[in-house]
């Protein structure tokens, strides 16, 4: 099986196509493991990964968690909260310590854009960006173009609209490099407060209209909005965010016959999605988790450099 | 090897005397591999089990996670502090997830009576209740009630008085549940404030008075008395439950010659039961421990539906 | 391969030298297992360590748990912040669960001196301090007298010397019983704030003025200094001390030729040591982490009484 070309995955920015399309058929073969009883391989017996949680999160760490325990790696967890980050180490200091105890593998969410990239510098291992900052969240873009080419066969040639914080969301904006490499045709929509300056230099066809960005779209990714935001004076209110940008039935109308949706989740139910929408026939919700893990299993074997042996 | 009659254990109300049968026959083989210098069994591998504990726990947690483990499964877990749950998402979003992540079995503690059920409802993992609300506490009963039949040899005509809270209880619930449907006889006793209204749908004795409800009694199962309650003013003072209903060396002389002192432990020594009790000759108070063990064994076993390879 | 005098490492006062020789001669095979590509070996299937950290830790709960997990062992981890000690149980009953539990090995952290050694009192388990308030934490000076020995290929004759808070420092007390054993010769040096009375019980020289102490030293291992102490004025200030006790490039002039610079971690970079000296190439910091991996599995295979099968 052909490899990366590099030995991180910090972000989908300049990953050349080859290594998604080689991401997402390891990703199909582990999807297939995971319909088995026994859903446990012995690829990664013997390798260590830490899980370097700087940020509070579920999902996204219990989706590693089993992706490495599914290839049979040992995981180490670290959140902050039982850390001795109060103690005031410098990060540096805490990686170069990792590095020393000889971990193979580091899987990092930090608060902070570009702490991915900065473990690259300071130590051997292979590092996955689990989502750092306002920069990227590359295995969440990989399991949402996965679960989109199960459905159509194919990336290329579909119209997908990323909906809501485009300034803030590091999963819209893995998802734009990832997409647009593998040819598809990208819409961005939120409000124009939360368009940033310079959104051209992503090459997608940008609206603050919802309507006219579904139209003739074949998927509509939508994305959490941060209640956070609201409080810092960059919509005027949950009302309106969802009067003018919340996807519910009326809307989908706009859309291609064959249309799918999807959240990266958490949902917050009748804000940005109405639960019917959620919830309805075209919705891939669970979907996309359950891929998650098959995604998140592709990329740690692909960049172990293992043989597999499923 | 007989199976149990429903793929999930959310109580003991209900549930039929051969399945308790079954899990406490399947439980002596487990303690029979506790007593081996490896405890450890191959029986669930590639089997994943999610310790959902939305209340901190540390003996049940610990007891589960060694159980999972002895038997080679997977186990992650959760615990609320480090969650999403401060996003805001649903509990049903949530178990939504965890489904669709493919885990086996979810073993879960929340403060809410009827989450279990309600995972059941939302997802085809086996689910195992490790407390919910004022509702049930299934393994701990039937810990305590494999305790008692190692003793006597049977349940059968044993006179056991559950001594505590008996409205907010679940241990005290599942005791009554269990220890009925397998031919005991059962006495509550507590203070009249702490004994619900409709106490008679339990077909039990009930006494308000301790050495009453001690006369001819072969087991206490003495429960922890939550100092929450009284600061909500459901019993005036901590010494005067003692003295009211504190288990004492005093107040033993009433039982059966071969009796048997229990607690779920955690113990507030001195006031529930003194010291002197909890670590006399009688207690089995450590054994229960040792039994949980072998317990959850057996019943993450018997639901997995696997076989044993023991 | 020979075994340990106890079942048990409390601390390093009173060890026989046969049994530091014989942890550090099987931490040099473990030392070579991490350099392999697969650093598992199967020595402890089957066993259960639990990790008790009643304090905060991130390196020494992370390096213990590669330790047990390089080893096959199963972890168990127990944190006070998700723990039921708000539930204000006594250290007794945690404890005597914990053995009913049928735990083999029990690694304890703990603010409070001799826990470990409580600890022993109450359960069959192996105790593994790993620091206990201001009293001992012997796998540190292990790997300490470890990464020496591997780089002098001896202890005997050397002269270190342990700069840092004399009176509170665990580190330093675990150094000076393991060191004194092996023949070197051990110099204490801080403010005199921090020198306990009786300090002549440790049968060291005792200097309060650093450059004094370097001279003709080979190894000094620098203590992190606690700014807590410095608040509750038993040092005048941060900027004092690092003039006074900070190591810096200047003062290494007074030291042999080859020597050598440590610290346990984590650094108070420009404090207690400057980032020159820290990075510098007589800095083996890095290397005693990489070094504690496989003294813990040392320690951890040779109390378990287990035959080695790598």
């Amino acid at each position: 099986m052909s490899r990366l070309s590099s030995r991180h995955l910090l972000g989908l920015e300049g990953v050349p196509k080859e290594d998604i399309v080689t991401i997402l058929d390891a990703a199909e073969t582990f999807r297939e493991v995971l319909d088995r009883e026994i859903k446990k391989l012995p690829t990664l017996r013997g390798l260590t990964v830490l899980n370097l949680f700087y940020e509070a999160s579920t999902r996204t760490r219990i989706s590693f968690e089993l992706a490495e325990k599914r290839l049979s790696a040992d995981s180490i967890n670290f959140a902050k909260a039982t850390s001795s980050v109060s103690k005031g180490e410098s990060l540096r200091d805490t990686v170069q310590n990792i590095e020393a105890m000889k971990i193979d593998m580091v899987v990092v969410r930090h608060a902070s854009s570009g702490v991915p990239y900065y473990l690259t510098k300071c130590m051997d291992a292979n590092i996955i960006n689990a989502g750092d900052g306002t920069h990227e969240h590359p295995t969440q873009a990989l399991l949402d173009m996965f679960t989109i080419r199960r459905k159509y066969g194919k990336l290329e040639g579909l119209r997908v609209v990323l909906v809501g914080d485009v300034i803030h969301s590091r999963v819209i904006r893995s998802n734009i490099w990832g997409l647009k490499s593998m040819g598809a045709s990208v819409a961005l929509c939120g409000p124009s407060t939360l368009i940033p300056h310079g959104v051209e230099q992503f090459e997608c066809d940008v609206y603050t209209n919802i309507d006219e960005a579904l139209d003739g779209a074949d998927v509509v990714n939508v994305m959490r909005i941060q209640l956070e935001r609201q409080k810092a004076g960059m919509f005027p209110s949950l009302r309106e965010y969802t009067n003018l940008f919340g996807i519910n039935k009326e809307r989908l109308k706009r859309l291609n016959k064959n249309y799918t949706i999807m959240h990266p989740g958490p949902m917050n139910r009748g804000v940005e999605i109405s639960t019917d929408v959620a919830d309805g026939e075209q919705s891939v919700i669970l979907q996309q988790v359950t891929n998650g893990v098959a995604v998140r299993m592709a990329v740690l074997y692909l960049l172990s450099g293992r043989k597999e042996e499923a």
